[in-house]
């Protein structure tokens, strides 16, 4: 009678917690004005790739139906919106807020906080540009973070344009950008430096290795500015300080961090990322980001923000904290 | 775009219902005493397909993992419960009371009221036997129907040892009898004739007849008592006769009434059977009844009686209503 590897059942004691986990945030959400949505649990696979990247969509449970379409379980909740909304919404008046709660499912190898079914909590901000936006999206996953008792946890932020700023600066043949990318992105310093010398670029490793372990808060951006070959470089580094500066003014200075190495493991994001951690945790509880690309690939042009939070791991950090 | 056959998707004044009539329903199971458990939309085929029987295994949505183990989204809640209860919740105080609000999956073809993606609500009463856990499982249902808002709907019943009873009585070949169960259950009149005819069992018939027509009130009892071949039969002449007395003492009376033809389409079933409808839908509302062979199944000698109910049904039918 072993349950599938990566799953898990509930008791009755065990769902109490998880739901006064998902109340508590379909509560803030509603209080913020975002509307609850639901998708099917399985999709066409084909559609859900479009959105997805081939990293993550190499992750999804596959199956065929009887006519032979292939389907899979959805890996994650934000593409399904992006869908929802291109074919659905799009006569709706933007900014639209929407939130989920909801199972997703991938087939990672079972490990702390990676469960092969696993529930996603989140909202899109859908149809907003500029930072006003972006800061909405930060500040409602740190509300999040706090409405479910995590108060202590911190938020790194980043926007993926410094990387590809500081790139170009350097005008790599793409199969070294893109292995110098991952090397900063999974902050593998020897990769990193293996890459630049095997291609003979041994005169980018300082700047490359010094922005991959940047990290703190406003002095940061002073550094990396040098760095950055462009104007889209230096316009990322001022969002950064406008949601310092923001962070600040709410209350949220000593959680908000600036970490020019975060670049998130899905291939959509275009602008800002954030990712929420707690001590001692080795996952990020919550992520999220500006992904401008993703709806168009849907035929509606609207930008976008969001994020979303693995309730399953705030189970586990506050079960953590309580021993 | 499109989604898959049988799957939707909820827009926020869609969904926004749904979680009204799944928050009603919630909140009587915990008034009722039941506490919600969960367990993995997938789950190992063979585990599933030792407690549904062949037919509701049939339409699970089957897959692989990358280790070769065939998984199955599952079909319904009651066998993964009944292998959580058999596996984790044994040294529990009996009866064990239950309930769950889960999606489930079957490869039905898509029709009014039949969705290959659906959303079941229901309660198990674990380790109680008898008239009064009968009793229990079959009123919290109506009280389940008022919940939601179906204060007219109707609850037919039923108790599977009555067709058994009476089939017992003419000592048909297997095949026979395996054939006039299937038309009594369907109501299939032509079915049944020519299934008795061909055997040269034509004598049977008109008791046959009788029996899968026979609906109403105590009377009906009455009526089906001489055609019981033995004790079995008749305590569950009984049970429903107790339960008719129930339902007048509790004012359900108008809202109760006995299909001797109601067979249930899940083979765990083994006394009391009882589906809910309304006016003018195609389906019913909800259906359950008791299962003493299903914990057994998985090694944990315990009776249970149980049923659950759908939520986009109910939904369908209040919509109707509305319109």
């Amino acid at each position: 009678m072993r349950l599938p590897a990566g799953t898990r059942d509930w008791l009755p004691a065990e769902l109490e917690r998880k739901r006064a986990v998902e109340t508590a945030l379909r509560d803030l959400f509603a209080r913020r004005g975002y509307a609850e949505v639901q998708t099917p649990h399985f999709e066409r696979f084909d559609v859900l790739a479009s959105g997805l990247g081939a990293e993550t969509a190499a992750a999804a449970f596959l199956f065929a139906d009887r006519s032979g379409t292939q389907l899979a379980l959805r890996p994650e909740m934000t593409t399904p919106i992006a869908r929802l909304v291109s074919s659905r919404m799009r006569g709706a008046a933007l900014p639209i807020r929407l939130c989920y709660l909801q199972p997703a499912f991938r087939y990672d190898e079972p490990q702390e906080g990676r469960m092969r079914e696993f529930t996603q909590a989140g909202l899109e901000l859908i149809g907003a540009n500029g930072l006003e936006s972006d800061a909405e999206s930060l500040f409602t996953a740190l509300e999040a973070l706090d409405a479910v008792g995590l108060h202590d946890a911190r938020v790194d932020i980043n926007d993926v344009a410094i990387v590809e700023s500081v790139l170009d600066g350097f005008a790599f043949a793409p199969e070294v950008r893109a292995r110098a990318h991952a090397a900063i992105a999974s902050r593998n310093l020897v990769a990193l430096r293996a890459a630049l010398q095997s291609a003979g670029r041994a005169e980018a490793t300082t700047a490359l290795v010094e922005l991959a372990m940047l990290r703190g808060g406003a002095g940061v951006l002073e550094t990396a500015a040098p760095l950055c070959a462009n104007e889209a470089g230096r316009a990322a580094l001022e969002r950064l300080r406008g949601l310092l500066a923001r962070a600040e003014a709410l209350g949220y200075a000593g959680r908000v961090g600036i970490d020019l190495a975060l670049l998130r493991d899905i291939a959509y994001y275009t602008g800002v990322v954030f990712e929420g951690y707690v001590e001692q945790a080795g996952f990020p509880i919550c992520g999220g980001g500006r992904y401008d690309e993703l709806l168009p690939r849907f035929g509606f042009a609207a930008g976008a923000v969001g994020w979303s939070l693995g309730v399953e791991r705030v189970l586990s950090a506050l079960e953590r904290r309580a021993s």
